[in-house]
């Protein structure tokens, strides 16, 4: 009776997904146009059972950067806020930070004046607000810290700061048999306390940037214990390297939205067989933010689009290609 | 029309499953005993929903030690009879070698000679046959390699080297919803070509040592070239490291057979809830080998006896607890 029963539900199942996917647009926060057309396009054909463009799904790996192609990252990537707000929760433990550039201005509320000092200046703060501490206190304090931390402009949830086409663009990848990674400059253990929940992505689908981890015991007790020492940052030509070393395989599809992905899209199209290769443009100030070629942050030089065009990566405008940008409020 | 053949077949194969289930034994080449007992014990707890020890499927992630535990490591790991041919298929270039050790000795046929230098001699021996290609040169050479590389004393293919037993626990694990992850000191792409095919792992699920790679142009394509330096050794202390690094999970199962598992076991051990260790002991002269304390490859030594025995780690006598060793001839 009970295998009978499962079979029913199984029926009503497979009876439901079929009406369900007739009826539904998969991509409804995207505008039709060339950018949706080369989703549907490549994923028809790469799917295709039969066809000289069809790809098994074992291999259908799809990388996504995550600041500014999944998310936004204006007026500072996100993990910055986190480090700033790190600073000051720390700051009574460290009274020596009050003449202690890049501490001292930061904890002034003179964010522009700590930054000055440059790379130096945000490795000290990285440094100081990602180790001393277990993996696993870590990824407390960044679930603890991302629970309610709000963009400065919007005021939203940072998980709300997502871009919903984005969000359609992995389940609709995944809903045809692709496995879905993060390919980021990002913290890999700054991202991998909400990437499932926010992106279905889970752990050991996220490459992003480490600092150098060290096993010891505590209280009997083994620990990851994070230094303050760079252990890989993945970005620009090192994202090649950061896929090679986690997947093992050449990704058929990358998405990306600056300079830092280049060679992440490069990698992906230099391969056999279809490719799809897109680069997130943000040109709809209204609705998010407009920059490019001039901002520090998610450059998206003259260069890298004279690359799209010659390779014909396509580059997605927000402000043309997505019907919405961020998910409803919740 | 096509809906209902759909949903016939899927009544069919419901049926079948049920059926092949109730009769078949997924651990056939296990003896009835102890360890065969832990296995199917914990995974049945772990997989009862509603039960204070069930693990949700995206949690179950396993970890197996390759050399010692899926497949045999002596009278020389493996790699090193591949780097060995390696020495021998590249000597004419290297007029050189024949007055330089270890490779003088070696290209006399005198192994034992040329590993007398240590760990010296054998990076140097790595270094010279695992650097100076692309990624894709290099997965190529491994697969015409192990094609039909044989073993030296039973002059099987090397892919018939491994463990039915565990090809089994592997099967059997990821039809019970777990991940199953190679976690080896051997090389990440020394392994990754044939892992899918042997045992059913895909790339992205095997954890190795690496050597560094350099993203470059060649003839107007980017390749990774494979440098003369070492990137990550993950044995011991580095095992939970690169655990931590691949997967951002902490193994509920760790599977290993030497003294450089002993971090992994402990990292395993030490998260909440149901987890099963597991050690593999070679005391199986008459269908493998017996080593262990006294072996310089795959050391298993009194005091991880003595570990494992105070922590209830099983340890898998290859003698008593498994029927067969190896697959049958193809």
């Amino acid at each position: 009776m009970k295998t009978i029963r499962t079979c029913i539900t199984l029926l009503a199942i497979t009876f439901a997904g079929f009406t369900t996917a007739q009826a539904q647009d998969p991509l409804p926060s995207w505008n039709e146009g060339a950018a949706k057309q080369a989703v549907t396009a490549f994923v028809a054909k790469i799917t295709k059972e039969g066809s000289p463009d069809f790809v098994p799904p074992a291999e259908r790996i799809a990388t996504f950067d995550n600041d500014g192609t999944l998310w936004s990252e204006q007026p500072l990537y996100f993990q910055l806020l986190f480090a700033l707000d790190r600073v000051k929760a720390l700051a009574p433990k460290h009274p020596e930070w009050k003449d202690k550039e890049p501490f001292a201005s930061l904890l002034k509320g003179d964010v522009k004046g700590a930054l000055a000092g440059g790379e130096k200046a945000i490795l000290e703060i990285i440094a100081v607000t990602h180790s001393g501490m277990s993996t696993e206190e870590f990824e407390q304090i960044v679930k603890d810290w991302i629970a309610t931390a709000k963009h400065p402009k919007t005021g939203r949830l940072l998980t709300e700061m997502v871009y919903q086409p984005m969000v359609e663009l992995l389940a609709y990848l995944r809903a045809n048999g692709f496995k879905t990674f993060i390919v980021s400059g990002g913290g890999i253990e700054f991202m991998r306390p909400w990437t499932e929940k926010v992106y279905g992505i889970p752990p050991e689908q996220v490459v992003g940037s480490s600092g150098k981890t060290q096993y010891e015991m505590k209280d009997g007790k083994p620990v990851l214990m994070k230094l303050p020492a760079v252990n890989f940052i993945d970005d620009k030509t090192c994202k090649p390297i950061g896929i090679n070393e986690h997947i093992g395989r050449r990704p058929i599809a990358a998405f990306g939205n600056s300079d830092g992905d280049e060679q992440m899209l490069q990698w992906t199209g230099a391969g056999e067989g279809a490719r799809l290769m897109m680069l997130v443009h943000h040109d709809d100030a209204a609705r998010e933010f407009d920059y490019g070629a001039k901002s520090s942050i998610g450059t998206f030089s003259d260069a890298l689009m004279a690359e799209a065009k010659e390779k014909k990566w396509t580059v997605i405008s927000m402000k043309d290609d997505w019907k919405t940008i961020f998910p409803p409020k919740q």
